[in-house]
This record gives structure tokens, sequence and C-alpha cells, in this order.
């Protein structure tokens, strides 16, 4: 598998599962319905801990534009395979959003609310305030990219470590973003990747879902600088250390 | 013990748990009585942990059906092995439906709904549609048996690396059944597994079970071939890459 | 450490947390009055997980009379060492139970149901018929002896193999109590542990509580019996195979 | 990193997360509004994790200063060294408080109970009775400090141990703090953690918080004396054994 594949499917992978959750529990009519808090972020540390595992010995499992660009500023990831790794992301996200329009769709067909069908691609703040909106996501992200540099020295990052470990490497990470959720996504719903959010939205505004609403353009910024920002000064307090 | 006893002993323990925790959850009286989706899919989890760490040193614990066909298909499994396999699950499978049913006797005497009653032993769907619930069950196996596969390359399925890395080597696939549970099974109650569904079916029309109804023979191919078409997705798509 | 001073240890140890979280969920005006199964069946996971790690390299961690008279059954233990095992197994739950009852008993004086204060000390059967509840106990300590034997054959209970690991060498057996509890939990709460029950029924018996009721004598022996035989069987089976 | 720096980040990250999930459970229109004690104790797991994650390798990972006097006690570690890790941990808690209010601020200013508003940054009992609520938090922390002593003979403390293992050798007293929040954070909270209850009050009486109450001074001793007595007999008998 190229690095390109890897992140594809590793991001398609970790957008199925954790869109997949979201749909589960707001959409109506689900087994999961009105599970709550729990249940999100539970399913989202496993999508990452799958996304991980499968990409992890071929790409280094970034699956997150914000960690690509935040070792890319660090250093220990060159800068000229960024974009590839962002594209690879963006259209893993996509996938991974389609398919669980597919499955569900039943169920957003008897779902009238049309900020729960949006809720189900992309993140929306419990309270807009585009600054603060934009400080959570910068936070989260910030606490994710940085935590990571410190895992045995960034080395889950690298091929032979994951190996080493067994797929059991993919769990700190796995634990981390649990940890985050159940933190720090109570304001906006922890983007803090930008393929996460923008993927989604993007098929939100394509796909002919019914009685679908906004995609909300305007807020679609907040979760993409957010987490690059976050990331970026992740990487810098990390060199100063 | 022989393979076959593995995966006869190795199924019973996970249909035990498995349906277990659902007569916990949806029957009257219990002790965990409507404690929701996440007792469910965690204990669902835990429950192919044990069932791993006891048949993994012996038959490389598959204790799917959906598995064992996709390792088939992907070449890493001898076809000739295949049908002593999917017997000694199914079997497995009904040994555990049974005992939950004598386990909880007094609890589905007093449950009165009949779909509930069918529920402890078999999935069903949250919205009957036939094509779409098969869709939720091949995309729910595919997730299974291809992150299965890059278990550090399917490694976790030889003898030698569950006892490398211990009874901990089974925690990876138990993590990514958790994921796949929270995630995708808010359609069908994600079987992903032919013989967790058909096994304890068999059982629940054998069984004299008090005022029970129908065992729904109408859906009991989804919760089988979706599974079976999955796993050879998912090893086709491995042996593609 | 000598072996029965850990066993002490970490019996009291299991039983301050596992007779802890009852306290918490079940009594009234705490933190976690009324929140679940779940946490119920987490707290006691992780309360073996506590116990095992302290006494594991000095006694083999039994914490738990089926565990150690499986294992003698099973010809892994010596039967000369059994008296001592069980009796600091019993006098660590009686601590575990009396610290509880000491630093929850604000909680215990404004609870006025009998049963329930009962509760935080020994199983009370959801529906009580003794041979249904006996079958509970059975298979549950069946599923937690018989896979405990299988953990790398055993070696979890070996000090070398529990410090090769570090403390996650006790991970495996707190997932498995986890699913236990969430699965086979529903019908008697799960003692699984003779000590477990009726060290802090002893308890219960002999402290000033206000306003308490009867210590319920005449289901004791469900969850002593049932464990000891459950314990039995798998070692007989694991011996068979 | 010098391990006046990791521990003052370790701490900020503890806090900030665990005081993270506090706000997005108990104050008004977070995405985990009402979503109970689970998710605080589970957050707060992941919480230690990461602090342990990022601090170990550099400083031990105290981040707590009833383990940095137990272990001082004990004799595993300098009393020189003990001053400058209270402070680094009681400045770090401060940070990650601050960085909390900053981003939940909306919410914090549509929740009208100042108590509540408090309880984001400190521990309050649920039942006001001094001499209690310390014994609480001196068992919690007993439980806390004399379980980490044994971690593989206090190694995880030592920087080759939590390397060797990767970053999942902070796995274990992430558990541990689970178990402890779960099962004996009924009552006062489960400060067990001197820094993590005054760093953040002198933060809730410093900052300029919307309609905020009291900082609940008269409680302040218990939650920082009651886990450094709980520290020092864990160390104390863990030295007699």
């Amino acid at each position: 598998m190229t690095p390109f594949v890897a992140e594809l499917i590793g991001t398609a992978l970790l957008i199925t599962l954790g869109c997949g959750v979201v749909a589960n529990v707001i959409l109506k009519g689900t087994k999961g319905e009105g599970s709550g808090w729990l249940v999100i972020t539970t399913a989202w540390a496993f999508a990452v801990f799958v996304g991980v595992v499968v990409a992890g010995p071929y790409s280094g499992a970034h699956i997150n534009p914000a960690v690509t660009i935040g070792l890319a500023v660090s250093g220990l990831f060159e800068w000229t395979d960024v974009p590839s790794y962002l594209l690879a992301q963006l259209l893993g996200a996509m996938i991974g959003a389609a398919l669980i329009w597919i499955m569900y769709k039943d169920h957003f067909d008897i779902t009238e609310d049309k900020g729960i069908k949006l809720g189900v691609f992309s993140t929306i703040p419990a309270l807009r305030n585009y600054p603060s909106n934009f400080f959570s996501e910068v936070l989260g992200t910030f606490v994710l990219v940085f935590t990571v540099l410190f895992f045995t020295d960034a080395s889950l990052l690298a091929t032979e470590e994951v190996i080493g470990l067994g797929s059991l490497g993919a769990l700190p990470v796995s634990l981390l973003v649990w940890g985050i959720g159940l933190s720090l996504g109570g304001t906006t719903g922890y983007a803090i990747n930008p393929a996460r959010d923008l993927g989604p939205r993007i098929v939100h505004a394509i796909l002919p879902i019914k009685d679908k609403g906004s995609s909300d353009w305007a807020y679609s910024w907040v979760p993409v600088l957010g987490p690059v920002l976050g990331g970026i000064i992740a990487a810098a307090l990390y060199l100063l250390l």
C-alpha cells in the first residue's frame, strides 16, 4: 500500500466509524438513539484505533491534516509529502461520510430536523461564537498533537514501533482522543481534524439527502483553521522544549 | 484442544456473553434492565476478547464464519478446514444461546413482548428494509474482516503472536468489535457473524420458550449472507492492495 | 509480603473498590447515585485490576476462593496452601466492606431502604429462585475460572509473567470480569467469588448500621457454593481438554 | 525538558482535561450536559494518562503532590526535589483551570448556579461533614499511592520502564484512577490530589467569573491535607511490608 492509499483508507475507516456513531445516536429510530455523549466519544476513540491500525505501517497513520502539518512544522515529516497526505485524507473522509449516508439512509429519511442531518456529517457548535469556538478547536487539537509528539518521542508514528507493540501500539492515540472528546468536545463537538469536518461537509452539500438544510459554510472555516493552528502551536512548543 | 473443539468452545463463550448481555439489558426485572446500547456493545467486545483468548492458540480464534471464509479467500486459511470450522462455530453458538435461556429463564417468563424474547437470540433490524439491512451487514463485516487482516499483517490469528503478547493479544479485535457495534450497529444490531445470528435463531425455534413468537426466518438470510459477502470483499480488497 | 498478607490486602482492595461502587450507585445523595449497571461493572473490573496488581507477584493474586479451589483441582496450586488463602480472602473482604461503611456512613444514614443497605455488602438476586440463582453463579464463575486458566496457559498467575508484562498483565482478568458482570450479572448480581459475598455479609451482620435489616442468611449459600462448583467444573473441563 | 517543566505541563494537561470534563457535564448547554458520573470518571482517567505520557520520561510523572510526598516518605524520591515538584504541580493546575474557563466561558455565563460554577474548578462534598470527607480523601489517596507503589515495584515511575512499555506504560495508573473515581469518588468527588483542588480553587478566586459565588475556603483544607495523609500512610504501609 502506498502512503496515499493508506491515508485514504485509514481516514475512510475513521470517518465511517466516526460519522457512523453520530448517525446511530442522533438519527431517529436507530438502536443507539439518544444513547449520549459517552457513546459518541467512545466510538470516535475506536474509530481512531481502526484507522491507525490499518494505515500505521504504511503511512504513519496521520489520518488528520493537523497531525500532518504539525509533524511537518516540527521537522518529523517532509513538507513535500504534505499535499498528497492532505488530499488522501480529504478524499477518505468523503468516502466514509458517503458510506454512512447510504447505510443510515432510512433513518435520515424519517429524521425531520435539518440540523441533526447536518450533525451526522459535520460539527455544529453548542453556542455559536466564532472566536470562542475557534479557541476550542485550537486547544483540543493542541492537546492532541502535542501529546502525540510525546508518544515515546513520536515513535508511534514510525512503522517499526507500531509493529513492535503489535496493533496495541494504536491504543495510546485512541485513549487520547477518547479523553479529548469527553473533556474538550463539549463546546464545538471536537472536529480537531480539518478533514473530519470538511470532507463530510462537502458530501453533505453534494448528496441528494431528503429535506436537507444548509451545509453551514459560514462555520466551516473554524474546524479547519482552528485545528491547523492548534497543530502548529503544539509542534512549536515541542520544538521549544 | 483440537481446532474444532477450540472453535466450538470459543464461539460458545462468545455467544454466552453476547446473548447474555442482551438478555440482561432487554428482559424484564434484570439488574441491567434498560441500561442501553453502550452496555450491549461493551459486553460484546469483551465476549470477543474471552472467545479469542480461549480459542486463540488452538484454532486461531475465528469464532465467526465470515472471518473463516474471508481468510480462506485471502489465502491465509485452508479451504479444506472451512467446513469443520463453520460447523464448530454454529454448534458453539447454539450452546451459548441455550445456556443463556436457562440462566435468564425466569426473566424470559415475565417478559411479555415476543420480539424482545427473539431479540435475545437473534438480530432484528430497526427499520426492516432488506437491501438496506443487507448493506449494513456487508459494511460492518467488511470493516471487521478488513481490519483484522491488518492486525500486524494478520499475525493476531497466528498462535505464536497471541502467546507473544500474552492474552492482551486478543484486545485489538475486541476494541474493533466495540467500535463497530457503537458505530455500525445502529441499523440491524450488527450480527457481522453468521453463526452469532443463525445458531441462536435455531435454538429459539427449538426451545420451549414460554409464549414465544416467530423466529423471523424471513430475515434470517440477511445476517448470514451479508457478513459472508462483507468478509469476501474485505479479503479481496486486502489481496488487491 | 507473604502470600497470606498479599491475598488479604489484594482482596481488601478488591472489596473496598467493589463495595465502594455499589455504595456510590445505590445509596442516597452520592455523586454517582443512579448511575447504573455500567458504572458498577466497570468499577468491579478495575477493582480486580488493582487487587491483582498488588497481590500478583506475591501470591498469584487469586483474591477469590473459587479461583484458589479451581486451581487446586486442576493441579496448578497446592492443596496445603488452600486454607490460608481462603482465610486471607475472607478477612480481606471483611476489611474492605468495613472501610466502605465508614466512608459512606452519612449516605447509609439517609438511605431508608433496608435492602439497599444490604445490597452494598452482599448480592441479592433480582428474582429469588434458588436453583436458578445457583445456576447463574455456577455459570458466571465457570466462565471466570475457565478463561483464567487459558490466560497464556494460566501464566498470568505466575509471578514472572505478571512482572514480564508489567502491571498490564493484570488487565486481561479485569476485562474478563467486566464482561461477566455486564452479561451474566443480570440475575444474581454476580458474586462469582465466595469471599466477596460472605465476608461483607458477616460485616453487615456485625456492624451497628443504622436501621439495618436482615443479612439474608437464607440466600448466603448460593453465592458461596455456586462459585465453588463453577470453579471446580471449569478446572475439570480444563483438565479434560 | 526539566523535571519542573514536565511536572508543570503534565499537571496542566491533567487539569485541562479533568476540569474540562466537569465543565462539559455540569455547565448548561454543552454537548455533554448531564451525561453523568461515568463520563466524568472516564475522562479523568484519560487525563491522567495524557499527563503521565507527557511528563513520564522527564519527571517520573507524579503530577500530584500526594504522590510526590508519598514517594519521598517511602525513600523512592529525594526530599530536596519535593518543593519544586509541588510548585510546578500547583502552577500547572492553575494554568489548566484557567484554560477551561476561557474555553467554556459562554457556558459559564449561561449557568446560573454558583455551586456548579465552583464545581468545575474544585471538589464539593455531597454531604458536608469534615471528618467524614477527610476520611474519604485519605482512603481514596491511600488506594492511589499504595497501588502505584506496586506497579512493578514502582518502576512505572522510572524513566526506563515508561519507555520500555511505550506509552502504554501510562495505562495502569489511568485504570487505577478510573476505578477510584467510580468507587471512592461518591462522597467528596475524589480530589485525591492537593494540586488538583487547590490550584483551580485559587484560579476561581482570582478570575472575573460572571456571578461567581464563594470559593468555599472553609472546605479547602480537606482535599489538601486528606490526600497528603493518605499518601503518607500508603508509603508507610509499603515500607512496613
